[in-house]
This record gives structure tokens, C-alpha cells and sequence, in this order.
């Protein structure tokens, strides 16, 4: 028997919250909305910043870092992801229930690469109740989405909070080509803080019917240069970049104790070719 | 009946405590008043950064912005704001209650701004006991203000813990004017991370004894140029500057999806006039 | 009697955990690692950040804030520090017992200060269970200390999690010397965001065998200059350097209203001479 879909599992917060936006640390626009959620949560246990470092208005960088972090939570978590430069403005508000959790978001693209990962995931467009006295055009993170995510953390299921939406906005992430010859076409995505280039190319796509040496199998082709892949940092020689599954569970492009972004100059949109080696004799 | 005065409501702490410094976030100063905060209370429920990155020294930014963030917390919330070049010399802490909250600070015009707008606040010089042993001249964020919260954390009511004080230090953000034909003269005091031109002239200054469309008989003068007053940042026209209230319920200047600041350089200071457009026919 | 050593003391978990890395705060990493705190541990109570902003790859650095930070925590917390260059490598994870506290780090120096200071601590090598399916060479933050920290925090007393380690990875902090003739021969180890020049002499080995007024006593020379010893940034003189113990009792350069650092154009690796005034007819 298969598993009942979301909405008729029952929902079971786990009484925290995690936020993700474009606010910066510098204003006290995140701590405003952890003053609300705790006004008008009485369930709440802890707020868990995922980042605020989002360049604004960045939807893209958003959707890519929330998708590779969502998973790591427990079940009955809520996530409030805001980027939006569209706020005030027709656009309405996503609430998705996954896994057991939940997820509420302007309905700009931002949680369209989660989704297309997750197709049993309930979506909802928020059905608001009036909007409350004096809630501003400008800051739906304080006014809109953190009453939201309250109610969630206190034990109101996502499905009573919103009515189906089959038409969520979407907002492609660059895809992984295949050519012919089984090479993989990806492209960097992101750049860390320690300058690693990461792209889109999930570790498991090049290690799939490989053995346990299938790093061995693959180069890393960035312009005219080459990279090994390796298992680890400590794996790489000063000055040689290498290429690597990383923390997002992504091959990504490294120097050891350097920037890869700062000394080879690249950075997102970078294109990457992942080509398998000759083997001889094979 | 009139409310009771602030002094003779019961002090009721909701076991939060929001923080408010020049402190930044790459050294471990925030964490360890943290630390102490736990290590003196026995009640405490949560700790809200409100920022850390107030430019060093700089007690009118710190000034505006706490003013115009500590009225979204639940009653009983304590806010410590720390922005102290005068830590060790004979400066007083000042400790009020306002609104069923308390807030503690240097004695330095911080917490002026708030009590020049809640004229009913109880305004105490923190009365500490005797220094402990090993308390610094230059860390009273740790030594002095978290100790002060940790005791208001766990019930001691703001009145026991410091006597009246009828003149704190003064510290006055510009003011708003109106000249005789009713044009509102103003000055940018904020910029946030957006960009945005963050004005001292409240919404409702603006709005008051108007229909609701009374944005369009304001127009936004800055330099030679002028702006339009919308709604959205959505309503506006890439390209075009426009004025909206915003997240602190005050007239700003921004730009969609780029930076007023930069693009029309201008920063804290500028002068903005909104003037009255000449209505036709009326 | 002596106090049985440290293994001998039962475990009381505080229930809070500090995070101290390179990480920054612009990546969720952070906020990942505090998901997996929560969904592994059922008695957590806070996370408290120390600092994400140790400059990549900067064991130094991170040691040298986590041992002037840990002993303001209170009995029972535990402290997860990661700045590791090694991730993946052969090395190993030291947990340490310590005042009642638990660290655990990396074993690449980064605890090695602290270690020097508390000769009590029971120093242990992780015996972590088979690695868990999934577990990655590149975020051990995440997949090895966070569950670590859990089951710390649950209750699990460190010596059960750990065999007898007596050879951690040393790494030595600039030392301070004394020179025949009594003088103190320092270095710059740290600069704050306020551009304060953090030198590595504790206050007391300047005050020890002498009047409360010792600062008197001392100059700090640096380069072709003589600064006085203060007790409060309010005594210096705008434009004019001191140096005073701060908040990591420390002796520092400063300067008031400015940043040391930038007018003098000095930082870490400075050297720096404490030097004692002659006495006339003494």
C-alpha cells in the first residue's frame, strides 16, 4: 500500500521555524520577524536562520540554497523563504507540505526547484483571512509570513491555511545535459564563501553504476584546463584545483586553502563539462 | 479611568531578550553576552539579534533604528542595546519600562528617540549593586547590561532595580518640519541593505485627512528631481525613483530591483522635500 | 583533598551548544548544522553562535577566540568548533572535558591554546560508530561533530564517547616573553571590528606585585611610539592611541572613536613592547 499523500497525513510541528532571505543582518528586518513569531506563537520552540545573505532580490540563489537544505530538518519543521520583489503587488503566497514539513514563500519561482524534486508534495496558495489592520505593502515577511508560519507551528495543518494551486510560478535552475557520449554538461550554480564553484551536477548522476573508483573515471573541463576529481580537500595539491561532491551534495570546483572562484576567475554561469576518461583496454 | 502609571502595572517578563550593538558579528562578543545571559538567568526562553552591524560608535543609527523596531515584541520583552564609546567612564545605564516592556542601555541619548514618543515610560538609572569581582571597564554589555536583563528575564520588576531619573541624555534625530504652504521638509537618516532612502517622515503624516488615494497629491523632491509616491515596489517602473512607505512605517526613496543609494548617490543626510501637488479645479 | 579529575565528575548537560567556525553566514551551512542539532538531540535548549567569521582556513584565529571565550559559558555546555582544512583526511576529532564544559574540534591545533591552559582537561579522541550511510568527506560539521554535540547534550557523558588522547596536535600562539630587564615583549594575535590591536598579554601580567595604579608604571612601544596604559577608552584623547585590557583581558591598542588598526596601519603579527617606566628616586 502506498503512503496516503500529504495532506492526509496528519501534520505534527516540530515547533521550529527556519528563515531564509535577502534581509541582511544589518537592519533589524530579521529580528522584527522573530519579535512576530513569537507574538503570535505560543508553540514556538526555536528560529534557525538558514541565511539572509541572499543578494537582493536573487529568487534563483534562493531556490538553489533551500532546496539543498530543507532535508536536513526535522520533520514538522516549517521554512519561511522570502525574496520578493514583487511584494504588494497580485502575486500570492505558496504553502507546500513535504515530507512532513512545510514551506511558505511568495509564489515567485522560489520554491519551484524544491517542488519539481518533490511531486507528492501538497501544494496550497494561502488563503489569507482579511489582511489585519495596518499590514504594510512593503514587508510581507513581518506581516503575511510570519502569522502564517505561527499558525503552522501551533498545530494548524497546512491544508486548512490554503486551497490547491495547480499552477505554482516556475522558475527553472540551469539543467544537467547528457551528451551522446555520456559526457555531462552542467554549469556552476553558486559560489561559496570559500570560493568553491559549485555546479548542478548531483555526485550520485557520475557515480551511478560505477565502482567505488568512479572518481577515477571522470575529468573536470573548465576552458581549456582539466581537474581530477577527489574525494577530499586534503586529497588536492596546493595550487591544483580539483573537483569534488560537496556539502550541497554537488560536484563542485576547489582549490585547497585558496579561492578556485578568485584565482581561476569564474564564477555562476561558469559553463563545466564532466568527461569520462578512456579507459584503456576496458 | 487612566491606565496606571508603568510603574505600578505588574512586570510581566515574556523571557525574551532582543540585542542591539555595534558589536558585529566576527568577533565572539555577541555569543558570550549570550553565554552570561544563560548563566544568570534561570527563565530564559529566546534570544532575538536585532543587529549587531551598527557602524561602530554610531548611537543616532542605533537610536533610530531600535525605536523603530521594539514596539513589534510581545509585552514583557527585554532589549539591550549597546552602542557605548563612553564604556568605563562615568556614564549611568538607563533602564525604562514602556508598554509593558523594558529596555536597558548606556545612559548616551539611545534609548532618547523612543522616550521622546512614549512620554507615559518609566526612565530608572540602573542601581547596581556593588561591581562584581573581574568586571571590565570596557565590556559592559557582558559585565554590566546582560547581568541587568538576566535579573528583568527572570521577574525582578524594572522599578526595583534602578531609582527615577528626570534627565536622561538627549540625542535628537532630525525633525520633520512643515512649512507654511504645508510642503514637508525631511532628511534621509537610514539606508538599508536594499538601498532604500529611508526618510524621518512617517506614513501617516502624509496620509492624514486625506482620501485614499493620497499618494497621488504628494510629489518627492530630492535635488532638481521629483518622484512619484506609489504603493508597491512593484508599481514602480524600472529606472524610476520612487517614494513609498515602508518597513519602518517612513517615506522612502527606492528604486525596483537596484539601489537608490547608488544609482542616485545619495546616502544619510539628504534633505527631501514632499510637496503638495497643485490640484486642479478643487 | 584534590577535585577528582575531570571523568570522575558526573556529566550535567547545560543543554546549550555554541558554534564557532569558518563558515560565514551567507551559505546555510550554519543553519544546517543547527537543523541536525535539533533533529538529533531531544534535550537541546539554545544554540548561541560565537563566530562564523574566522577567515577561512584560520586555525589560529579560531583558537585563539575560543579559549578567550568558553569559561564565560555555564557548567555543562558544549562547544562545537570547526575550522578544518582537513575535512575528510585522516585526522581525527578531539572531544575535551573541561570546568564541567565539553569541546569538540578537529584535531589540528584549533583546541590546543585552550588545552595548554586547563592541564585538569581530559582530553579524548572521538571513537564515533561506523560513519552513518550517506555521510559526506566534505562537511563533518554537519555529519560528525553536530551528532557528537547531540549526544553530549542528551546526556551521553564524554568519556563514554571517547578514548584517552595523549598527543593532540599542538599549535603554538605567539608566546610572550620577558626580557631581563623586566619588559614585556608582546605581538598583535587579533583585530577587532573596531579596529582594536589585540595583543597576547593577559592585564595581570602587567598588574601582578604592583599598586592599583600600574598602569602608570608601563608604556607600550611599538614601532617609533609610546602609547600610556588607560583603564577606559573615555580616557584616551581623540587621535591619540593607548593601550588598555579589554574584553579578552587583554592588553590592546585603541584608539578612541577610530580604528588602531587603519590610522596606525598596523595588525596581527605586530610586535608590540611593554615597557616599564623608571621610577625616579625608587
Amino acid at each position: 500500500m502506498e503512503a496516503p499523500p500529504a495532506a492526509q497525513r496528519p501534520w505534527r510541528p516540530s515547533q521550529l521555524v527556519t528563515l531564509l532571505s535577502d534581509y541582511g543582518l544589518d537592519d533589524p528586518y530579521v529580528g522584527i520577524v522573530k519579535g512576530v513569531l513569537q507574538r503570535e506563537s505560543s508553540a514556538l520552540r526555536a528560529v534557525i536562520d538558514l541565511t539572509h545573505g541572499i543578494p537582493p532580490g536573487d529568487v534563483a540563489a534562493a531556490a538553489f540554497l533551500l532546496e539543498r537544505s530543507w532535508f536536513h530538518f526535522p520533520s514538522g519543521t516549517v521554512h519561511v523563504a522570502v525574496v520578493d520583489p514583487g511584494v504588494g503587488s497580485a502575486r500570492e503566497l505558496l504553502l507546500v507540505e513535504a515530507r512532513g514539513q512545510a514551506l511558505v514563500a511568495p509564489d515567485n519561482g522560489l520554491l519551484w526547484p524544491l517542488l519539481a524534486s518533490e511531486p507528492g508534495a501538497l501544494v496550497l496558495r494561502a488563503d489569507e483571512r482579511a489582511p489585519r489592520a495596518g499590514a504594510s505593502h512593503t514587508f510581507h515577511g513581518r506581516d503575511r509570513l510570519a502569522p502564517l508560519a505561527a499558525r503552522l507551528c501551533d498545530g494548524t495543518p497546512p491544508a486548512a491555511l490554503g486551497a490547491p494551486c495547480a499552477d505554482p510560478v516556475r522558475l527553472e535552475l540551469p539543467r544537467v545535459e547528457q551528451d551522446a557520449a555520456g559526457d555531462v554538461l552542467a554549469e556552476v550554480v553558486h559560489v561559496d564563501r570559500f570560493g568553491n564553484l559549485i555546479t548542478n551536477v548531483p555526485g550520485e548522476l557520475l557515480a551511478r553504476g560505477r565502482g567505488p573508483d568512479w572518481r577515477a573515471e571522470w575529468q573536470c573541463c573548465v576552458g581549456g584546463e582539466r581537474f581530477a576529481l577527489v574525494r577530499t580537500y586534503a586529497e588536492a595539491r596546493p595550487g591544483d584545483p580539483v573537483a569534488l561532491v560537496d556539502a550541497y551534495e554537488r560536484l563542485e570546483i576547489a582549490l585547497r586553502e585558496d579561492s578556485a572562484a578568485r584565482v581561476l576567475a569564474l564564477g555562476r554561469g561558469t559553463r563545466v563539462r564532466f568527461q569520462q576518461r578512456k579507459r584503456s583496454g576496458a
